[in-house]
């Protein structure tokens, strides 16, 4: 089983490259794939800073590449886009594909307790595994020099993982993310099942919770969100968050978008101003 | 069976709309949807221009909605996005469904003259019947003002359907078009099975053949070219275009671009300049 990954798809695009990867992970215990967008390089050994989108619900490694859109200011500003999966995929777990919002396409960006989810284990995925295989195997990108969005669910990651490791992202922005799991739907079939039922381990994973414990926030965060999202009132609440950032001071920018909804539509119209906001914090 | 077009859904990008159709089309005797993207309009009476995308084999309307990334500049120059299918659907046609480069996802923009691909009747339906369609349906098009783009078998439609309607469309541009089916594979076998044998009926629907008749061309020509695009020279073979082009006088500017393959990655890159290429044309 290779570890190190392999390109299996490859597409120039604004001057640079989509490329596919396929690879076997150890953390997940099964193969996975993930896109990079290698911006067009100035020179042999010049290196990219790293910018992670996270996906939502039910998306691949390949929404965010063929929707977004993102790889025009990416391209000209200068960073690599990095999209992993959204779950460990093909171990077959009996029920993991019953539902949309649960098990395949749904990882949560957490790392499961409960034995029979043991696999799902995309926190340490994301945050450990993937930087140090692209760290060993692409020496253009400079992954001490990194960032991190996402959408939905993966916004929700995206603000977890940026809260809990501030020395190894620079910013941090979301699309519509959920903010809120303990007190969400999605969030509360996920957190029970992955991690049982002790909720003080939830809150681990819930970005309201968090930004109480972590109050040396330096960036601002910057959040869009559609006013037309038929999500946005059950399930992702971000004024829960814009509550908790105002008790902690933490700068956010939360921006409600009139008329949009929850798809990539939405994302492509927004996505040159998250990239550039992430320029600015890594120094381009 | 509603003739009238239904809005199936609504999505906001670029501060206008994506809006779905469905409708049922008499001339090709069963239910088709189109897309429509709405820049944001100036004023309540505003008429935007329409320009009409054809995709290319295997696509719905959808895909060049979803992946081009258009709508950014259609939304700046404030021109309409018209997206048609690419055949009919749901005959249940013998045969219909074997092959991706025949029958359905097929239609290759003609009008089928054999008794059993009857229904297929695409360059009736983009040419006169969507046209009519809009403009009883659609107050703030200005369907009079018109132009056509595509890509592979949708360029080779563009092209086709231009080069016949000078007095419909002002201005044509194609992404990696089939600009002689009669001398490629794809374009045989679809030429052979909807027209039957009489190859003077093919070249109606032959750009490269319909340059030299047509010497009234007025706006220049756009076409962007993948060099590694691996259909480039079996199927697309765009000198033979380019030939035909400087032998009638007509002015082409086709663009090779090295590296680039058949993809939407593709087309994303460089659809600003044909958007821009048409406004021009338009007078926006």
């Amino acid at each position: 089983m290779e570890t190190k990954p392999t390109e299996i798809s490859s597409s120039k695009m604004f001057g640079g490259y989509n490329k596919r990867y396929k690879h076997y992970s150890p953390i997940l215990g099964c193969s996975m794939t993930f896109h990079i967008y290698f911006p067009p390089s100035p020179s042999l050994c010049h290196k990219f800073p790293v910018l992670y989108w996270l996906s939502g619900l039910t998306c691949t490694d390949e929404n965010f590449i063929s929707k977004s859109g993102a790889q025009r200011v990416a391209s000209s500003e200068g960073v690599a886009l990095v999209a992993p999966d959204t779950s460990p995929r093909g171990l077959n777990v009996e029920g993991e594909a019953d539902s949309w919002d649960f098990g395949v396409g749904a990882g949560f960006y957490l790392n499961a307790t409960q034995d029979k989810w043991k696999n799902w284990q995309m926190y340490d995925y994301v945050v450990k595994e993937l930087p140090k295989l692209l760290s060993e195997n692409f020496p253009q990108l400079e992954t001490s020099r990194a960032s991190i969005f996402g959408h939905s669910m993966g916004g929700h990651g995206a603000l977890t993982i940026y809260l809990k490791n501030q020395d190894k992202y620079k910013s941090v922005s979301a699309f519509a993310p959920l903010v809120n799991p303990i007190n969400c739907p999605w969030g509360q079939k996920a957190l029970m099942n992955y991690l049982g039922g002790n909720k003080a381990e939830w809150e681990e994973y819930d970005a309201t919770c968090l930004i109480t414990k972590f109050n040396g926030v330096r960036a601002t965060i910057l959040i869009d969100q559609g006013e037309d999202d038929k999500f946005l009132h059950d399930q992702l609440m971000p004024h829960k968050f814009e509550e908790a950032c105002k008790k902690a001071n933490v700068p956010l920018l939360l921006r409600l978008q009139p008329g949009y909804d929850h798809s990539y539509y939405f994302i492509a119209t927004f996505i040159d101003d998250h990239i550039r906001h992430h320029a600015q914090a890594l120094n381009l």
